[in-house]
């Protein structure tokens, strides 16, 4: 294929990605496959002279479609979503194209630069301490990472790294093994479980917080502490708590303000695990649920679940971007460029130009499409909605403004009141309500 | 932006791409900026309202491309090669748009079917042990990793379970940490960092085998068993070996004929690493240079360094499938299944549809055309090579077959014959065979 027939077939496989998102309401959520399914349906080698290209398009909906479990139909709701704009997807072609690798900046510094400079701007959008921002002259920083796994196993090896390090400074003859065999880290019981895994990886102990219903299954700050304590008389050495805001079960807040000022204290490393819920953070309302950030040494989400940067873009902020750049750092010559300034650039392995797909998105939206998507909704709407039902006459209510949102009051008035009442004033509510949103451009 | 625009956006884009590869060796290769570059020509925020899509658009010049490395820029010879083809940039603008994340069959049957089988394909071409093929019934088989270092890493995890459960399994009152602590890697001196690098991300000892020029650095078996033997005496657990085929300083190749018995013998995983050099083996001229590969238990190239599958796509096999999911397993209930049948795929945790380009790929090419461009050259070309320069009348030189290869036979034969004429000669070659070259067609 030269460049005149990907002119041509990069335009068909536009419209076919249109047509497919366009039309993605009509297929199947989730497939009706028995494993195995795929393997009858192509030859068991690859070609020895090449197929034609229309053969391999025909083949899309005969062989992939049937066994695509639909992650953008309206009609998925399993796991999380996972991002899927148009702006990133330009930046992805785009990226693609270039197709550098980023494994250190002169490996092409524009893709370096652009990740921490667009890691600034969302870390402002999330009005992190400014600890957390690169700036010119900062000491932290952000690096996007693939997964929320990938980000809790970094900042669990920095931890190990940085613990092993202070344990030898005042102890230099003890021997590292010994030390490694003490460590223990610790997480909610509630946490995903690529935090176990991240343990298993480093081969550190891990240990589960208990957390229950009476406190939504978050973690508190004093069960930490009576672990802690315990752990120590024992001669273990806790270096490393994940702290998750938004759990996979129930979507619980652990209770960072509690908890990192014990971890600091402690000289444990926090990490702070806002895989989906992260992204709403950029709406002020909601920015007071990751209050107690301060006390983080790393915090991370996922940009490509609900910031509508596609997968993938796990963004992963530390205070000290030495502590992560020490923990890995690997100098072979054949990396060695005239630029070599340790300290001043994250740059990972396995990294194209992701950050194209976050400027793109962040250019395309603003701040306020992207607050208004984690919205989907706003103040208008509300009015609407309101306004809707009381013309309606059927029920009446009036509204309130609290912290600038403008909220529909529901009061139980009337001593006649029944949960039939209720029940049937909620259906024409719903009712009313999707009404409204249908009619809101898409 | 909306489906519409999307059409018109897409399409533009499609020609941008095309425009900037069709005129990449115009652009100089390696940028002349400085770090920090970027920094002062974008603002310090995102913006509150949308910018036009024609502003991000003209950006692209003005603030990426002079910061590009142009890695596919026909004057890049540094690093490794990413590979960059078309039908594997349709694959991938089909997969972002599809955007599911394949980390169990249930996410999506037909982006971890399609992985299991172009694995295979890709295992066939490459005429890998029967061991290494999933097909219906198999134990091992093939997934698709990030990078090679995330390979490496993957099969260092493994080894080091299959390890501790070994020992256990004859001493099971021995405390996990204190194998853990016992157990010793084992790399060439000339490997790529990233193996050190595994051994630290695991806690275990890597050991560097040394290597010199007498054998081109290579690792030989008889200093292999000498290490093997010493540590063993001294009382730690051998239990992984990383062989390189193809090291990033010299390309120097181990010798896994003879280090793969040892490593059998022992109880010891042997990991081959071939990220650059793997690619050459589907052509039967190169596959000796494999041979030994029937003694390892994983292995591991990228086809998107030198097979046209773009970045990423690092392709690993294992002989046990379970030895990997064992090490990983993690089951929580919000990834449980009907078809959860564990041992049967393999399904990584940051995966988007990958397998996709590579059947893009391989269908579009064909083996016959993945095999030329390795060779990049065919008997034709050095046919006509020799003719033209029979035809110059200025040397003169007869051509041989070997082993189905048309080969150009420089024999030294006058008496006469000195340095200056030699170096004559070899510019004259060089001078016609590039001329050859550039009449191919592309």
């Amino acid at each position: 294929m030269d460049t005149t027939e990907f002119r041509r077939r990069g335009k068909e496989m536009v419209d076919l990605i249109a047509d497919y998102l366009e039309n993605i309401e009509q297929r199947t959520v989730y497939p009706d496959v028995e494993p195995g399914y795929l393997r009858s349906l192509i030859p068991e080698e690859a070609p020895e002279d090449p197929d034609t290209y229309e053969d391999v398009v025909k083949d899309i909906e005969r062989v992939i479609m049937p066994g695509v479990t639909h992650w953008h139909s309206p009609y998925f709701y399993a796991y999380f979503p996972t991002a899927n704009s148009f702006p990133a997807m330009l930046a992805d072609m785009l990226s693609g194209a270039i197709g550098c690798i980023g494994f250190s900046w002169a490996a092409s510094p524009a893709c370096t630069e652009l990740e921490t400079v667009m890691m600034d701007w969302l870390g402002k959008m999330l009005k992190l301490p400014e600890d957390f921002i690169a700036g010119t002259h900062g000491q932290g920083g952000g690096v996007i990472q693939g997964t929320a796994s990938e980000a809790t196993l970094v900042a669990l090896l920095a931890a190990r790294c940085r613990a092993v390090r202070m344990i030898l400074a005042s102890d230099p003859q003890r021997p590292e093994t010994g030390i490694t065999s003490k460590l223990v880290a610790y997480s909610s019981d509630q946490a995903h479980c690529s935090v176990e895994r991240a343990g298993m990886i480093a081969g550190v102990r891990m240990k589960k917080i208990p957390t229950d219903q009476s406190d939504k299954y978050a973690v508190q700050g004093e069960t930490l502490r009576r672990m802690i304590q315990e752990d120590k008389a024992a001669g273990l050495i806790p270096f490393y708590f994940c702290a998750t805001l938004g759990t996979t079960p129930s979507c619980a807040f652990d209770h960072i303000t509690e908890l990192g000022p014990i971890c600091n204290a402690e000289k444990i490393w926090m990490h702070i695990d806002a895989a989906y819920a992260g992204s709403s953070f950029i709406c002020p309302e909601f920015r007071p649920l990751l209050n107690g950030i301060e006390f983080a040494d790393s915090f991370n989400f996922n940009a490509h679940k609900w910031l509508l940067v596609n997968f993938d873009c796990s963004t992963m902020w530390v205070k000290k971007r030495s502590d992560l750049i020490g923990a890995f750092k690997m100098d072979p010559l054949y990396l060695k460029h005239d630029h070599q300034e340790s300290g001043r650039y994250f740059c990972t392995d396995n990294s194209l130009f992701r950050s194209l797909k976050m400027w793109f998105v962040f250019r395309m939206y603003g701040l306020k499409g992207l607050q208004d998507y984690i919205r989907k909704g706003s103040n208008e709407v509300n009015e609407t909605l309101l306004k809707r039902i009381n013309n309606g006459r059927k029920i009446h209510l009036v509204p309130c403004l609290l912290s600038g949102q403008f909220v529909l009051r529901f009061a139980l008035c009337a001593r006649t009141t029944e949960s039939r009442h209720i029940r049937e004033a909620w259906r024409l509510i719903t009712q009313l309500a999707e009404e409204v949103m249908q009619e809101l451009p898409h």
